[in-house]
């Protein structure tokens, strides 16, 4: 039996275990995230009960450390704006020099350009993607950039914009997000033919040019508390529909985010905050 | 800051923090159980993430010592048959001493005595109570001393049996328990004007005179993997239907336990165990 450090941090309400192997080996089984390990450990009520696990591990591309992350099903996406987060926030809290306030991560989306802003955690969340083809959907570009059209489901009809940040993102504006049947609307939407490898869908309520409010229904998941790179392509999207400034406050169900697209060129950028909670240990 | 050190256990899913104060003075905000504490701290997502937290103390009445625990909504609870396995795992666990094996636990339910028998957990969980105005519900007692009688609700008619272990409950056997809309139905039945102060629900099919199998709808919660309570109320009420022994399998929706009530006289007793999940410590 090995026994095995952790230390739990959440990113609004996303939770991650997060296992920091710079400086010693870790079990293969961990490296390797063995499917039954990682489901075991993620599961609430049985395990430790988390959203992730996130190791940090040595550089291998010329970064300043590499994180590879599961989610509780046991699969590893390339990349997610909350588990990195919580990692550059341990990082933070596990520094005795407060004077970095850079850091490259290395990702299976690349490497991810971090800054650290008043406190606050400024992160790369690279270009939004409008060509219809890379989202993929099948919607028709419109007058302004944007795939764009109407879909009816349940005998409702819905103007839905699409943006792709490396995963695809259906946009509804709508004039209130109270009293959404999230679960219906978001079921159909997702896996409307429309969208051919299915989509997250996201109702907006634009409260002001410098202020939205989201509703998130997240691809194979459902109703999440935060979606980060869905509140980047909220902002792309409604930008370029003249909707918003350049720099806008999210509200996401699990708290706020600040996303800002400087002059709408280039990569866009989600400043945020991570919390830790608690140590833990546990053994394999 | 004080750093506070914790053992997660888990008992069919039922999964608490322990927090051992039998040798040291805990924070005065642990030991009252400051509400808004107890709910950050059991709260999945943003804290530890449990359905309760469980205090060891020293004992004032005589016991081996005290079970303090609370319920994720900050509430005290006077008993819960999940929760005391977790504490004397945990107990077994930390003990060097291999021979004891028998503990008498002070809960606000007065003293409980525990026995360990084949390495499994063996709790005396008192007597059930079939006396309508105690459970209390007003159902009238049929010929075997049963709470019996037919509530329609939904169209549906069901046969409903009562019995308190301490809290109430209300028993309806099944063919099958496959397919049971239990939302529907457990809401309307715990709510139901029969029982005064509403009612645990359980749904109960019997496979044979030594096993049933069995779906919960806890009062104030909704489903739950697990209810010592409830397993034992099962029992009771269908051995004096004559249609199980004294000694049966229930098979609940998080796991197992033996339900033995001797020769159906005094005590049911609750068999079952509990696992370690992890260690950590938190700041508050």
């Amino acid at each position: 039996m090995t026994l095995i450090g952790f230390k739990k941090y959440h990113g609004l309400g996303n939770d991650f275990i997060i296992i920091d192997g710079r400086f010693s080996l870790l079990p293969s089984s961990i490296v390797s995230a063995e499917k039954h390990l990682v489901i075991s450990l993620c599961k609430r009520h049985y395990g430790i009960g988390c959203d992730g696990i996130i190791l940090i591990l040595p550089p291998v591309a010329g970064g300043d450390f590499r994180m590879k992350i599961f989610n509780s099903d046991g699969s590893e996406p390339e990349m997610c704006g909350n588990g990195i987060r919580c990692l550059i926030r341990y990082i933070l809290d596990d520094s005795e020099d407060d004077f970095v306030d850079s850091f490259i991560v290395e990702t299976l989306a690349g490497k991810i350009q971090i800054n650290i802003e008043e406190g606050n955690i400024k992160v790369d969340m690279g270009s939004p993607i409008f060509a219809p083809e890379k989202i993929p959907t099948t919607l028709p570009i419109n007058e302004r950039g944007i795939p764009q059209g109407r879909i009816t489901i349940l005998d409702q009809d819905f103007l839905v914009s699409a943006c792709s940040m490396g995963n695809p993102h259906a946009i509804i504006e709508v004039p209130t997000i109270k009293n959404i049947p999230l679960y219906e609307w978001g079921q159909k939407l997702e896996t409307h033919p429309v969208f051919p490898k299915y989509t997250n869908v996201h109702f907006v309520q634009v409260k002001s040019r410098s202020e939205i409010e989201i509703l998130i229904w997240e691809r194979g998941c459902g109703p999440t508390l935060a979606c980060g790179t869905g509140a980047c392509a909220c902002l792309a999207v409604l930008a370029k529909l003249g909707k918003c400034n350049d720099l806008i406050l999210v509200k996401l169900p699990g708290g706020e985010l600040e996303i800002n697209w400087p002059k709408m060129k280039g990569s866009i950028f989600m400043i945020g905050d991570a919390k830790y909670v608690y140590s833990g240990s546990f053994n394999i």
